[in-house]
């Protein structure tokens, strides 16, 4: 198809290009051998990732992990790992998955120094990163030569529609299982063909399903490890999102599946209009951001946005929809039905012929919009909302909602409601909340 | 106690006006049988009810019943009844319980003279009514002397509180259930405080418990008939009633519970403060009154308040409070927290992952305030509302709710909203609904 020969021209490294990273590769792999070894522990270095795996596109991660001998303490290795790092790396940075690794630059290309242990088998393994080298292999000697356009093609797609990666920010799709999928298929049509069939629950595999049982919404068990499931990052709308444009693409295909175009921020007349057609209103929180990496920080994010429509739920609000936008601070905005509800609000009580009845009656007795009354044998009365605006209710009673832990450290908040939450600054926020147009749609 | 005997003094029949019911009721009861006679069929005729039982207060009814042996045939019965009744009673009209009688006047007093069957055992009863000489029999030879003042003070109770009658209008307490009470604790102010452990559910009797078990608020066995409950009318409401009364008798007695006074209509003033205050809106719903007696019409017309509180629920308005007035037409009134919602309401629909997600996306990719939007897998769209205007819902919509049979037939309907329900017109429905005062409290 020529539509994806052309995408495939643009995202496949040129031969000058490849020809440069293998060089910056090598001579990175020299230095990092030269370092290691000075540490005389019997080290070894290895490349692994993508360009391991020749299924990277234009601008790749260089992955570098240095084997550490089981002998090693843990201590020791992330000590050792981190030094060598620094010694190699001139810009860097410590950054934490499972354990701590360097990451920074070599000849302008970012790299990853990992250091793991080399073990003989996955079932030995000590941390998930153990497992990395054993996947460069397995699709180094199992993807064929000519599947490593398709799953580049895949890759941009998966990019392009806004789920490649299994980082909590994106909750989406890893490479490795991007590759595998390609593995199972054949080539990219196939894998979007196929997953039209797919549902939540779907368990796939390429050297036969494990025992394990997964709970999650999607299920590859890793073909060198069969008791883990390379897709368990996948969200359920990524896993949606990627079924649905599938189907799109399939239909109609476009280079705009792989290279969205940048969204302007909706116009505020727009917003206005919008808001106007549907009667509802808009209420914003605005909080401190804490200095957390992204994967802390955006599974808090999302916990602070339910926990704060749930407050609001459970104080009546009918919330249309939600959403929150990462920047210098973190911003939630909600739509609502209704930003002030009736002060009055029908309030049950216990039936006439219980004990403590009384106790309803005098507590309501002072503080009721109406005496008590029975219905149907129970007592009933009009009661008050203490919060009856949106706004109110957030200010006082934002520290009762389920927040990410880091996000709650961080209370003060400023929070507007109404015709206040129109302004420029906030169109990023509210274009996240009201654009809902799929990537590739103009 | 001096209130109870004061109380007593202006219930109780005075010698002279005792005297003159027994003489009306001694001419009538000759003059049925006069009547009966010329019938050939052995009848006889029998006084029951409140006078024969020596229970009645000022202005009591007289029932007479006239006794067909039990070869003469259903119908036959029903027409020789009607036509003796009709000969005596000069201003008369037919009236049907679960079969004719006729009701008129006699020196002034209101009469039934009501044609049943006469049984040597309540279990070979043929219809209700023929039970009734059996509980004024049972009355007559259980209840002491000096209880019939109690029987006089707690009738007059229930009547003040709004609880005497077992009649649908009511669904209260009827003469014999409180007779059967004092002849259970032995006297007004024993039933009172025994009330105060009563619950749903409690069952009661004087013979000892019947086999049959009911699923009633209240259960009292009937002495004569033990597989009958003598409270099944009466709902849980007037049970709550009656027993939160009594406490409040006891612990203040006043003449305020047996002769409350007349309630003027709430003010509008009143009114539209005490809606201000809730931040409430009023629907007003105006229907034709079927042309039915109390005892069909009541239960309709409740039966109606809750099909429109329903409909209004089932399309997101939150019902505070309703209620309804009887007079020339029928009134329904309901207390909203919101008369007017937001165009816009969150849509759940389809998993992205089953096959019909595509109808979805068709109906609401036209019909939709917002494109339709993925979330946790799930498509979902902002719907606009039909009739986001609770006028215009029941204009619209009135003929799917559940309500009464009778007054279904009559759906032109008179709907009012807001401002528009404050009318001088409307101040007794409204005081209907607003006016939480008990009967007893000034």
């Amino acid at each position: 198809m020529v539509l994806e020969d052309d995408v495939l021209k643009k995202i496949s490294p040129t031969p000058e290009r490849r020809k440069a990273i293998q060089g910056s590769v090598n001579s990175l792999l020299a230095r990092t051998k030269e370092e290691a070894d000075k540490e005389g522990l019997g080290l070894r270095v290895s490349l692994v990732g993508s360009v391991a795996k020749d299924t990277f596109l234009r601008e790749p991660d260089i992955d570098i992990f240095i084997l550490f001998p089981e002998t090693v303490s843990r201590d020791r290795l992330e000590a050792v790992g981190l030094a060598i790092g620094k010694r190699i790396l001139r810009v860097h940075e410590e950054r934490y998955a499972e354990h701590p690794y360097v990451h920074g630059e070599w000849d302008g290309l970012e790299v990853d120094l990992v250091p793991c242990y080399q073990i003989s088998d996955t079932a030995l393994l000590r941390s998930a990163v153990d497992r990395t080298p054993f996947h460069t292999k397995y699709v180094q000697s199992h993807l064929r030569e000519e599947q490593k356009g398709e799953v580049r093609l895949l890759k941009q797609f998966a990019k392009g529609i806004g789920v490649y990666g299994a980082e909590a920010k994106v909750q989406g799709f890893s490479g490795y299982l991007l590759e595998l999928l390609v593995m199972k298929y054949g080539n990219f049509r196939e894998v979007l063909e196929a997953s039209a069939a797919w549902t939540r629950g779907t368990a796939l595999s390429l050297e036969g399903e494990g025992t394990k049982k997964f709970d999650e919404p999607f299920i590859f068990y890793d073909p060198v490890d069969n008791k883990r499931n390379v897709a368990s990052a996948l969200s359920p709308n990524c896993l949606a999102l990627f079924i649905f444009a599938s189907q799109a693409y399939l239909k109609g295909p476009s280079e705009l599946f792989f290279f969205p175009r940048q969204r302007k921020p909706l116009e505020l007349d727009v917003i206005r209009s919008m808001l106007d057609e549907r009667g509802s209103g808009l209420l914003l929180v605005r909080m401190e951001r804490p200095a957390l990496i992204d994967d802390n920080l955006y599974p808090q994010v999302r916990r602070s946005l339910d926990g704060i429509c749930a407050l609001l739920s459970s104080h009546d609000f009918r919330v249309i929809d939600g959403a929150y936008h990462v920047a210098e601070d973190l911003s939630f905005v909600l739509e609502l039905e209704e930003l002030v509800l009736s002060r009055g609000r029908r309030h049950s009580g216990p039936p006439a012929w219980i004990e403590n009845a009384s106790s309803f009656l005098e507590r309501w007795g002072k503080k009721g919009l109406s005496r008590p009354f029975l219905e149907g044998g129970h007592w009933m009365v009009v009661a008050p909302r203490d919060h009856p605006s949106a706004d109110d209710l957030i200010k006082v009673k934002l520290y009762t909602a389920a927040l990410g832990s880091d996000i709650r450290k961080h209370m003060a908040a400023e929070v507007l409601m109404g015709a206040e939450v129109l302004t420029e600054e906030n169109r990023p926020l509210l274009s996240a909340l009201l654009d809902k147009r799929m990537s590739w749609e103009v």
